[in-house]
């Protein structure tokens, strides 16, 4: 180890320069100037290319190459030594050009589309300022506005009071809540771990997210003790299925402790009968979670939230303003009704590090042994901005204009030809079918179903490699391939979906 | 429900406009041009209040509000209607005043800090974009970045092959792997849980990151069951210890899985010896997972790698390029040495509306599945650039900076009077008491020690008041409360570290 002043030729360069270990230490190494030029550069490119075009329908919504092509077109090796500023520019202007515009108003292809300025200019102030949401010291302006965000979310759940925590994800936000109904239903696992404990069963629809199964396997409950229950042809849970389930539970001698409910399912957009499902939690005291992460959105609407009827008797919901709500990945509150300290409880390991008691201010604003997580994006501040920007009433109009715009798409494809509706959708989810022109007039049958099954893939695939549009597509409980078209942006027009359908026919014409 | 072409006077407004549920949906609703100059003017604040001030040491560090004054000044309410451009501006301008400024020089509170430029221009890049990681067809360019970023990471791990993912937090990088360890051990987990099933124990050091609990009590295994195992005097692990302690939970009939050894411990920064712990674990057979989330980064120096030796025997290794190498918040990697597809084995759900094996390009490529989380953030791109731009070593040279800066601050410690080091410091952590004039005649004893306790967070109150700098402290371990000091950032010279202790015998001079 040397320490030491060093050497005069040193010396003469920098006034008192040490040397340690080989290092000069004197000023930082960094080139702050040249630094600041780089990302006003680049700002100038994210402008142009992202922000600029995000309304511009004649851009293309992916510009798509296979794996093997794009590793060739991108330089991604790391090496040894850094490039230029110059090839660092032109990298971030390939990266924006290959990768999916998911603010395009014809991106249809996931639970989230479109661009809110407010959202993206706090994600910037947040990138910039590098904040962790776990005490107040760090972060005092984003755990207070975290606080005010969640409350004002429970007001609209429709509780008098209530706790929260903004999470990485709806999928993480149900993980909480169930093991926050675990804890619950029995605070020792916490220590004892489920190890020679009755099995637990939980309880939720078939058409539930994925997550559901993620969490019971995650959280040691395992996935067979999920049980899931039937839905009605609108993918809505049977409350009388669930109480034969519950009851079949019971009488195998397994413990269950909680219902999950879906306010808004992923591919069909069913929205459960909560107040239903809710009086047979009560009469079975079992914890009822509400996993709204896309559905939740409708709650701000005075005209949609009848979806949600019932909600407020929920114990915890997962609510995503990053989806119907334009927050920006991610933005995944759990709301919890309990107010008594259970999020604290269950979750908390007092690290003395971090929540030290003998702070000078009231400690009781470091949330942060609320989250299963250490360091945490302060998640709440984009949607914070955003409605301060747009006010309820702004968000409202959102959600009513995209639910309206899904209206119309569904009575057009309706009138035309080929197009068939997999059912009368409740939200923004519009299932159909497109039938090409040559299998009009086959017989119903296994030969018409197998045929159509290939009709989806085919199509998306050419959607694709055009770069005219993005839409989903799956199979689905039985029913062969279909389209899954989701309405969301406000950058969306009723032209766009005028087109979607005529594209849809363009591409199939020789189908 | 209405649908229909609307009035004349409408029609008149906008061609075809068309009216449903009482929305007109023709062309879209947002002034994407009064966004669009809303997000330039923000832009500007940001670049001008946050990045160019980031390297100014005459800035505060912190501009200290109680909750309740910080409440009052910043108009958190969020209403019925929204506000205009430019109280929106005020109020970023305000977020950006009462926020931390975690860039500076002079904030030594967390295991990160500094400003990277580029990695902070793929973040608002990625913001922009707004994409979510789980299939090719939506994120191209940031799949095939994480591909290639997670193969180098297991380059310098030393595997030879390998798999990985990127999480939000070290804290979930460990509660993976604890799962995967587990799913190795009992694959059976996954659909039955572990109702019935033996009692799983793992060990760790009693200093290791408190991650360890939370995951344990999540994973249904329960804290008890988590063997904390001694450590010597530097915080490290002690081998025989945990032979020890694997003996007598074989002797209790429960059933050991799963080593987690710590490279980096969060308090004193100590390295567990990897070489002595993988040769237990190989004896046992037990997977050994190092929680280098805070050390990993030390790989990337040829001086400094020496402290994570014997690594490549690892199972798993949490590694957050988010700490040391100044990625930003959040980016963490679980790096799996099994290649076998043992992480998709552990996770997926399969879900057919994202992952539909009918694609028409290699799904192999859609690796969210891999994941917990259904949406996903992009975190590997923004190492990705930085590592572009700096090149291996330029990422090299910022870890032997950082650690050449706490080697100097160690030795000016040592030389001050009052100062006194805890420990002989292997990493960036340096923990020391200062004390203070009145207690430097005491005896040794323990009102000595109970006043010296009272000491650190006097000095921390009043550092935040002033804003001068900030920097933690924390009782440890019998140990009364000392700082913290964590050096990491570019940004930070050697007259920061005088700077440091000058201002901390300048806060406590009257004590």
């Amino acid at each position: 180890m040397e320490v030491g002043i060093c050497k005069q030729d040193v010396l003469q360069k920098k006034k008192n320069a040490v040397l340690v270990d080989g290092v000069i230490l004197n000023g930082p190494i960094m080139d702050s100037k040249a630094g600041e030029k780089f990302v006003e550069e680049a700002c100038k490119i994210i402008m142009e290319e992202v922000i600029q075009k995000a309304n511009d329908v004649t851009e293309k919504v992916c510009e798509w190459r296979s794996p093997e092509t794009l590793k060739k077109i991108l330089d991604l090796e790391m090496r040894d030594t850094g490039e230029s500023h110059q090839k660092l520019l032109q990298l971030c202007q390939d990266v924006i050009q290959y990768s999916v515009k998911t603010s395009h108003p014809r991106f249809f292809n996931q639970l989230y589309a479109g661009i809110d300025y407010y959202s993206l200019v706090a994600r910037f102030i947040t990138e910039a300022l590098n904040p962790s949401v776990y005490t107040y010291e760090v972060s005092p302006v984003f755990l207070l506005v975290e606080e005010t965000v969640i409350k004002k979310m429970i007001e609209f759940i429709g509780w008098e009071e209530g706790d929260g925590i903004f999470n990485p994800g709806g999928s993480v936000s149900n993980m909480y809540a169930m093991n926050l109904a675990r804890y619950k239903f029995c605070p020792e696992i916490k220590e004892k771990g489920l190890s020679g404990l009755p099995r637990l069963v939980l309880f939720t629809s078939e058409e539930c997210h994925y997550s559901m199964k993620k969490a019971a396997s995650f959280l040691g409950i395992g996935t067979e003790n999920v049980y899931f229950i039937k839905t009605d042809e609108r993918g809505k849970m049977i409350p009388e299925e669930l109480e034969k389930q519950v009851q079949r539970a019971r009488k195998e001698g397994s413990a269950p402790f909680l219902v999950c409910a879906t306010a808004g399912t992923t591919v069909l957009g069913a929205f459960d009968p909560l107040d239903e499902i809710a009086d047979i939690c009560e009469k079975h005291g079992l914890w009822l979670h509400v996993d709204a992460s896309w559905g939740g959105s409708a709650l701000i609407s005075r005209k949609h939230c009848r979806l949600l009827h019932g909600i407020h008797r929920a114990d915890s919901v997962a609510w995503n303003p990053h989806k119907m709500l334009l927050a920006g990945i991610q933005c995944c509150a759990l709301l919890v009704k309990d107010n008594s300290g259970l999020l604290k409880k269950c979750y908390s390991a007092k690290a003395a590090y971090l929540f030290q008691q003998d702070k000078f201010y009231d400690v009781s604003y470091d949330t942060g042994d609320k989250s299963i997580q250490c360091s945490r994006r302060p998640d709440a501040f984009k949607f914070w901005l955003m409605w301060k920007a747009l006010g309820t009433t702004g968000l409202e109009e959102r959600v009513n204009r995209a639910l309206a715009l899904a209206r119309y798409l569904v009575e057009e494809i309706k009138k035309r030809e080929g197009f068939q509706l997999l059912l009368e959708p409740e939200y923004a989810n519009i299932c159909f079918w497109y039938i090409p022109p040559s299998l009009r007039k086959m017989e119903d049958g296994p030969e018409f179903w197998q045929k159509l099954h290939e009709v989806a893939p085919i199509i998306k695939e050419r959607m694709m490699k055009k770069g005219s549009m993005m839409l989903g597509y799956q199979p689905h409980r039985g029913k062969v391939n279909f389209f899954r078209q989701v309405v969301i942006s406000p950058q969306v027009s009723r032209e766009d979906m005028d087109f979607l359908l005529d594209e849809i026919e363009l591409l199939a014409k020789d189908l």
